[in-house]
């Protein structure tokens, strides 16, 4: 008989809006949203995961949403709370995943419902995660609280844990319904968590955008000394470029590129091999001057770019390189990064490496030797600044 | 700062191809797809999962899959199969769930390579899941070997597991690569199996499409004397009708509108009442015959339709009605199924309604009353016919 051929189009979209004090009551930009996405004639529930973190450094937050959803009572908000820790640890122990699982049977979230996750990149990936897969998916909001989620993660369309020891084994693409970058978040950070994010930016620009590679530049020490101005323009643009990326490209991935992944390889196996101790960003930092000495050593790019990258992730504050990143001649944990790397992609390696600043090539290995120098170049530029990093300045 | 929009679509295709003997090296059309997915620069694997029921009716299956890669090793097929029981228990126990994550881990099946899985729909709707939650998305074929796989879920775009004893409270809308429909696999089918998924058939026939509907009646007998060619044509019209309604209408149901879910809000109840010792699609008919007797009794359709419907479903070999299905004065366990069938959907209550032979309407809530009378009128015309059933003939 015949074969049948099936095929259709999902069409998917989705706001990041930027605030400041979002449940304050005088701010109606998160009611606005919810009412315009829900027709009168169903009850839907609105229910909020904390990133402990942030609920420790905003202690009055959950009275904020209680205040905001008694004035604004469209969507019925579940009283109860669900908090989890912040960082890897939601990602890497299932008991957190189950949390949100047994809240939506609990509570009776439904798949018109919303689950809105306040919290860093890590709750970010896991909420979704839980939500996307309750009842083959509840529309979930992301209320992203450090850079890097505002200005990368939180914007993109994945989530998922970690699982057999491997970060993202287990996950999905599912756009969220909204973002809501909320700037008053920043303020409490930490400096490493200020500074983190600030590395998917210089990644971005590298592969993309020479203009934005020169703001940053211009821009680095205001951003180092917590200038909240250049912070807000420098989220907003990081954002819009990954978003534009992932629109204009491969959504949800079908194919092996992965230029965002720029410098991610090492940095993925770093925090690992780190037992998450070096945060994201921080090892993507390493993770870019990593594979900046490596075009520059194989000739891809000048020698003074390549300083000029690592100065500019120098003024930020950033280390560039760690003992756990460097290559021996023998079995050296982070060369098992780029298999593991591969897997995950699917089927052939493929690695960005820059052409230029604001310009990248795809390739589809790496040479062991030339990374094994890379890390020594670093390392030993590291120890020529300092005993044990590479701050500039 | 102005808020940043994001819109994209995904395009999703997959065919559904009709054979027999599969895996007879005779045959090159599985070969063929595999050859045209796989560019030739990175290896693919292909790992199968078999249902033990399909291996016990076919003990020389994995031998043959094992001989047909021996000729066809375009792909290189992973040695080891992973079988596991067929029906509801896989998707009740996490542990398949997890059994299938392992040997992803084990055989590191990256995400340009193939899941297989061999079996009924839960199988096929466990299998799926865990394949398109690993890595994010590893490619899932599907070989459905019932007739309930091969006519309706098999060619859909749904997968999931029970949790929390609720009927996929876990699982993703994420369509396969390819489906095989094998008709050598039907002719191992128990009576029971081979009738069940006829329900289906029904169902979508009633709300969609009153020719085939006609045919069926025509051709009942015939199947339920086994005949494999109207089975065939049976199984093709109604995946087709079932593709055309996916394409057509909101694919990843992003609505509450589930007209294919006619007759399913107790038929799910019901499986579960009756911890799966009655089929899905036995249930399915038994809930269509119960809808059916509530849109005569609400005036929607004439005694006569309802009749010809009622009758279809005894030529068939089907029960019509059950004791659980009864509704009594207090707390109905049935009249729950309601309420999960709500939670589920998202939001509003939508049960789809016949308004005739062909074509059907949405309602949003179901009189308790007349649920009562028609689980009554049922019941009664059983107990003229049988003891304890309903067949006719």
């Amino acid at each position: 008989m015949e074969h049948l051929q099936q095929s259709f189009t999902v069409q998917y979209n989705f706001n990041v809006f930027f605030t400041s004090s979002l449940f304050s009551v005088e701010n109606d930009l998160f009611n606005n949203f919810l009412a315009g996405l829900n027709p009168a004639k169903a009850a839907k529930k609105i229910f909020f995961v904390l990133d402990e973190g942030v609920v420790n450094a905003h202690p009055d937050l959950k009275a904020s949403i209680k205040n905001y959803f008694e004035k604004y009572n469209h969507t019925h908000l579940v009283s109860d709370f669900l908090v989890i820790p912040g960082g890897e640890v939601v990602k890497n122990e299932t008991q957190y995943f189950d949390k949100v699982l047994e809240a939506v049977n609990t509570y009776g979230i439904d798949r018109h419902s919303f689950i809105a996750a306040i919290g860093g990149g890590a709750v970010l990936d896991m909420v979704g995660y839980a939500a996307n897969v309750s009842h083959r998916g509840i529309k979930h909001i992301r209320i992203p609280t450090t850079v890097l989620s505002q200005n990368d993660s939180g914007v993109g369309v994945k989530n998922g844990i970690n699982y057999f020891n491997k970060k993202n084994f287990l996950g999905t693409f599912s756009p969220p319904v909204a973002v809501f970058n909320d700037a008053l978040f920043l303020r409490t950070l930490s400096d490493r968590d200020w500074r983190s994010g600030i590395a998917e930016a210089i990644k971005v620009a590298l592969i993309k955008d020479r203009e934005f590679f020169e703001w940053l530049e211009a821009n680095a020490e205001a951003m180092a000394n917590r200038n909240m101005e250049a912070m807000n323009y420098q989220i907003w643009k990081c954002a819009k470029l990954h978003m534009e990326h992932i629109r204009s490209g491969d959504p949800f991935e079908s194919g092996s590129a992965r230029p965002l992944d720029f410098g991610h390889w090492s940095a993925h196996k770093l925090e690992y091999l780190s037992n998450f101790e070096i945060r994201h960003g921080e090892a993507v930092a390493m993770g870019i001057a990593l594979d900046t000495v490596y075009a520059q050593l194989s000739g891809r790019i000048s020698e003074a770019d390549a300083q000029r990258i690592i100065k500019l992730i120098q003024v930020l504050g950033f280390e560039c390189t760690h003992p756990l990143l460097q290559v021996s001649n023998g079995d050296s944990p982070i060369l098992q990064g780029l298999e593991e790397f591969r897997e995950h992609l699917g089927g052939e390696l493929t690695i960005t490496l820059l052409t230029g600043i604001g310009s990248g090539e795809e390739v589809h290995e790496m040479d062991t030797a030339l990374l094994k120098q890379a890390a020594e170049t670093l390392n030993h530029q590291a120890n020529l600044q300092s005993t044990n990093n590479c701050y500039g300045n």
